[in-house]
């Protein structure tokens, strides 16, 4: 029944790699809390690097600067 | 003045369920909880099936099985 | 499979009123969108007074208004 | 360390508008609790106006009115 | 750098688990991602059983039922 | 019409000092947008320093070692 979003900057993440976060969350939450992964939703969420800050600034700019 | 926020998959939600959910949403708050309508906010997120995942896996992989 | 998220002030909310948001909300969605109410959640969240703003003032402020 | 996520209608927002909330809610956020901008996380999600209801209505609607 | 937000019921859990689950979803996103374990929040967010819906009702209701 | 979700760690965050972050997020969205402050939500959302995790561990841990 647990609920989980990860929010991550839109670079490329591949349906293999998304594949992988949903499995390894479910299986967290059913080890760790004893939660039920057919009642467990993992919504991953990608997000521009235009719109993501961080230090006061997007993305898009620290990795122009090779950050 | 309450927030709403609606995740579906991304899969052909055309603009008057939107609405109807959006008209659905305000009405049971006012009707429930007394709240005035003209600040109730909702907001509808569509989200890639390969970015949910329930039971441990993509909703992608689930519709190719066809569940 | 839906994720529904209300955020409602903290301002003596009954568990009969959650309940009826609850039922509410996963029947609109079983109506317009035709999801599964057994895999629909929703997750109701109190929020003080004093950490809700809306025409950039607490709604603390407002209510000793009388607003 | 802090996490702000804002949310607006998608109506033609420029990357220099996002650069300058990104830089603008840091600085606040140090400004009145001291909180490290270096750790400081902002999110900025468009929404379309299809998606965006207020007033039980979707904002694409209030536009055509001239709202 | 990425964010993630974990909700589950409050039933109890404890420190240990919850530094369980942020040491496992960070690791997650480090082995996955490649992303960098110093820049990524986890916010875990426990519910009222009174607050939490699924299949139509709270789980306050579900739980006396013994599921 | 914006809706802005604020997280930062439950330490003794005063009345005055959300109120500051209210009215100072609310007048960047005024400004920088052109958004209506009257339907501009801001929720700000305390979590328990057990509960939020950077760099792979509870800020509660870090606290203790001085961080």
């Amino acid at each position: 029944m647990p609920y989980v979003n990860i929010k991550v900057t839109r670079e490329e993440v591949t349906a293999e790699q998304k594949a992988g976060l949903i499995k390894g969350v479910t299986t967290l939450l059913t080890e760790i809390l004893g939660k039920n992964p057919e009642t467990t939703v993992v919504v991953i969420e990608e997000i521009d690097t235009d719109n993501w800050g961080i230090g006061g600034e997007p993305v898009t700019v620290r990795r122009r600067r090779g950050q």
